[in-house]
């Protein structure tokens, strides 16, 4: 078993992921958990959180550094780590911040978030998959085009010459969730099959006619309440007029012909699946070695 | 005091409002309760409910007439009393349909409500009011233009040579509270103040960009974060945004230069400040004598 050199977290709202790493950057153990920010009651409590899955691996005398990325890294979360401002390069100039741990045997480090004034916008956790996926281009400082991270709040970026220029948060998986099981449409979505061909059909339709979205919305409850449901597909029609209203979003911001995708989850499938209806080319990237690859980054701006 | 001769009721999810009426429609007594649908645990409860506000002014000899519309007359209310199909008539052609009362001193019907195939929408109570709407103009064989009814669910009706041939709903009212209490944006909605120009801004904003709706949403949140929100007006926002997307929606439907806006609540007094935002005149009908009026020409339909 190769030895530990380094520690790599991903600290969301819900999850926290530990990579313990070697001096190549590869695993030599492992942590998943769902003691993400959400579940933890005071800024102190992060470390003993943290220590709990990683103690075993320390020393006395030879402090290890860890370095996170997410929500940990936000104003209720273990240490505020900012926000960055645009246009930055988030694989070169990640400008991390050392969080005070109390356990010498720690050195931990932050990974800021990125801000836009204007339009206004936040993110925090996906700057570090963006630099993970700049890591992998060929010509990272010559990278231009548009970055996909789908989530709860899904993330639009685009790139020019290596650098983050403009970004685009869109509420399309929290409102999902809301109508899903809390509006009228609760009793049209739940328990329904999923159907592709009707997944994507609401893709082109909320795409087409974006103004009509409310109105569209409302749809999936009246196709039902007619007797005009063909099947019970509420669920695939919701989730494709959502998405699809995020596409016409983002086709104000910048054309899109084909977007990077960081996948790995269900929900990026989706999207995966709205770009091909609308004939939007996506070159999928894996989520994890994203996250990977941009808090190696981040290190080897610590170490050097 | 004047002698009752029917009862006209206003059966909603959330509320109830009877008035007892004579000869000449003017009220005798009126009565307003929170035991909307959402409160009556089965279809018997209604009859019961009924009574218990109108039994004083019941005689055992002479049944008197009650005319109902709104949830009461939907497949989880009193009794099922369908919709009736566009184009359509609501002032002339309202199928009112008889309610199996178990009591003898009742004759109580229910108005239907409207459906449109494609787009497949429903509208239950908002017929009603529409008659009412229709009833009040000069020459209501031949009016053409836009009915707008504020509500949870807002419908839009276009009518033409005295008939709707055409509505829409949008889910504006829902998607607001949600949003409001139960999404990120809640911690920048909660005690905001109001601001009529914040609002009227957010209305234009949203018109203009209908497609940005759920990137602008959070938007909200975002502006809040990086302390660029001027004072905390985050409701108004919200609101604003969330209006002038449905406005959007409207012009999808049809051009507006002029809307019939069934008021009385605070909701509609949004939606006509949107209008002037955005320069479409409103004529505001109260709510009271539309559904009066709409009950009213029902009560006809059944004594003729």
């Amino acid at each position: 078993m190769s030895t530990l050199a380094w520690i790599a977290v991903d600290w969301g709202t819900s999850s926290l992921r530990i990579w313990g790493l070697d001096k190549d950057a590869n695993t030599v153990f492992e942590a998943t958990s769902n003691e993400g920010m959400a579940s933890i009651a005071c800024a102190a409590d992060f470390e003993t959180t943290l220590l709990s899955h990683i103690e075993t691996c320390l020393t006395a005398t030879d402090p290890v550094t860890v370095v996170c990325c997410g929500m940990v890294g936000a104003k209720q979360g273990w240490h505020d780590a900012g926000y960055q401002s645009l246009p930055i390069n988030p694989l070169a100039r990640q400008q991390v911040v050392r969080v005070p741990a109390t356990d010498s045997r720690l050195q931990v480090w932050v990974v800021p978030g990125l801000c836009q004034r204007q339009p206004a916008d936040v993110m925090r956790g996906e700057e570090t998959q963006i630099a993970g996926v700049l890591a992998q281009m060929a010509n990272q400082q010559a990278f231009s085009g548009m970055v996909c991270l789908p989530g709860t709040h899904s993330k639009w970026a685009l790139c020019d010459a290596g650098e983050v220029t403009q970004f685009a948060t869109f509420m399309t998986g929290e409102m999902f969730a809301l109508l899903a099981k809390q509006s009228v449409l609760r009793f049209s979505v739940a328990d329904s099959d999923w159907d592709a061909e009707i997944f994507k059909a609401a893709v082109k339709e909320a795409f087409a006619q974006p103004a009509s979205i409310s109105n569209l919305l409302f749809s999936v409850r009246a196709t039902d309440v007619l007797g005009q449901a063909a099947g019970a597909f509420g669920k695939a029609r919701l989730s494709g007029l959502l998405i699809g209203l995020e596409l016409a979003g983002v086709l104000v911001l910048s054309e899109i012909n084909q977007v990077h995708l960081v996948g790995g989850s269900e929900l990026a499938e989706l999207y995966q699946q709205a770009c091909d209806a609308l004939l939007i080319d996506t070159q999928v990237h894996s989520g994890e070695t994203c996250v990977l690859a941009g808090l190696k980054a981040a290190y080897k701006q610590i170490v050097s």
